[in-house]
């Protein structure tokens, strides 16, 4: 019914995360609306990224700059390092702006389920930079999922050789969060973790 | 904490229909870590409709043909016009199949709340276009809300007077609609314009 042009364009945009045929038939719609105030600054936008943003290949971010700008940062703690699942983390982490140190993206987790294992992560580099960098502490930040706590157990299982101190991000209770509405594995969690006031 | 280009990239796609900072967030991470099956396929598909797609002078269609293959079309009657507020219902009515007449896109329909008048819609060549293509119906196919009933009045009160048979699309029950679901107002207008078996 459209061009073949459009169709293409609909079936690109519906392959996007949370995105369906319906929302991109919308979204290209409107792109052709609004041809120069939308559709040509994407394209631009688009462009711009996949010219210039490359992945760092010290700890798995993106950036214009290879190595990227925090693992060469001088003004960062080059003794901690933070190790988490994916890019959209480290971006969490920074706009919080509380943690000073350096990353290791790895890209996923290990899933049985999913089939990701070792070897699709970059985790075979962590041991390395760990001893190269002369790292101190290592935070693995990974999610509070089954698969992230995995993760976790197999990462210390390979670095806790090195004598490296190994932490993970505190479990318990959200800040603002009502006990009514916490599920009963968080409510266990926070009360076996207690702590003296 | 992203580069400027990626930033810019989650700005434009953010402004797009339904999607918001956190989903333009997710969508940009996904192209940007696949970049040769996602990123780099949907920019040239956007490229493709920015070069080739145009807006059909006659109608408002989008077709990379000027005027579109539907206006061009001899295997179409074109002694039959259907209004419709956007190309999107232009599709929908051409994956139905039903409909072999030609199109009329207003590209909007008269809003007193968001300042939509006449003068910015594609109504202005409406009268003419029947004179000059001899329409014998308009079908005036436009939404079922307070907007699109007094935007069907007020093209109504224009082209009456060439004497050309108006219609409009029937109102009443969905196909597979049960009527303990349906609004107050469906069911007293399907009652009110109940047909003989």
């Amino acid at each position: 019914m459209a061009g073949k042009e459009i169709e293409k364009l609909i079936k690109a945009v519906a392959k996007l995360p949370a995105l369906g045929t319906r929302s991109a038939r919308r979204i290209v719609l409107q792109l052709l609306k609004k041809r120069d105030t939308q559709l040509l600054p994407l394209i631009e936008a688009l462009q711009d990224v996949a010219d210039n943003i490359k992945t760092c290949p010290i700890c798995g971010n993106f950036d214009t700059e290879e190595p990227c700008s925090i693992c060469t940062s001088s003004s960062r703690d080059g003794k901690t390092l933070c190790v988490v699942q994916d890019v959209a983390d480290l971006w969490a982490m920074e706009r919080v702006g509380f943690y000073k140190g350096k990353y290791h993206v790895l890209g996923g987790v290990l899933s049985a389920l999913e089939g990701v294992t070792p070897e699709d992560l970059n985790l075979a580099s962590l041991p390395q930079r760990i001893a190269n960098e002369q790292i101190e502490e290592v935070i693995l930040a990974l999610p509070a999922t089954v698969d992230g706590q995995i993760t976790t157990h197999y990462i210390l299982s390979k670095i806790k050789d090195s004598g490296v101190k190994v932490t993970t991000l505190a479990q318990g209770i959200p800040v603002g969060a009502e006990l009514d509405y916490m599920d009963d594995g968080t409510i266990q969690l926070a009360l076996s973790s207690r702590k003296n006031l």
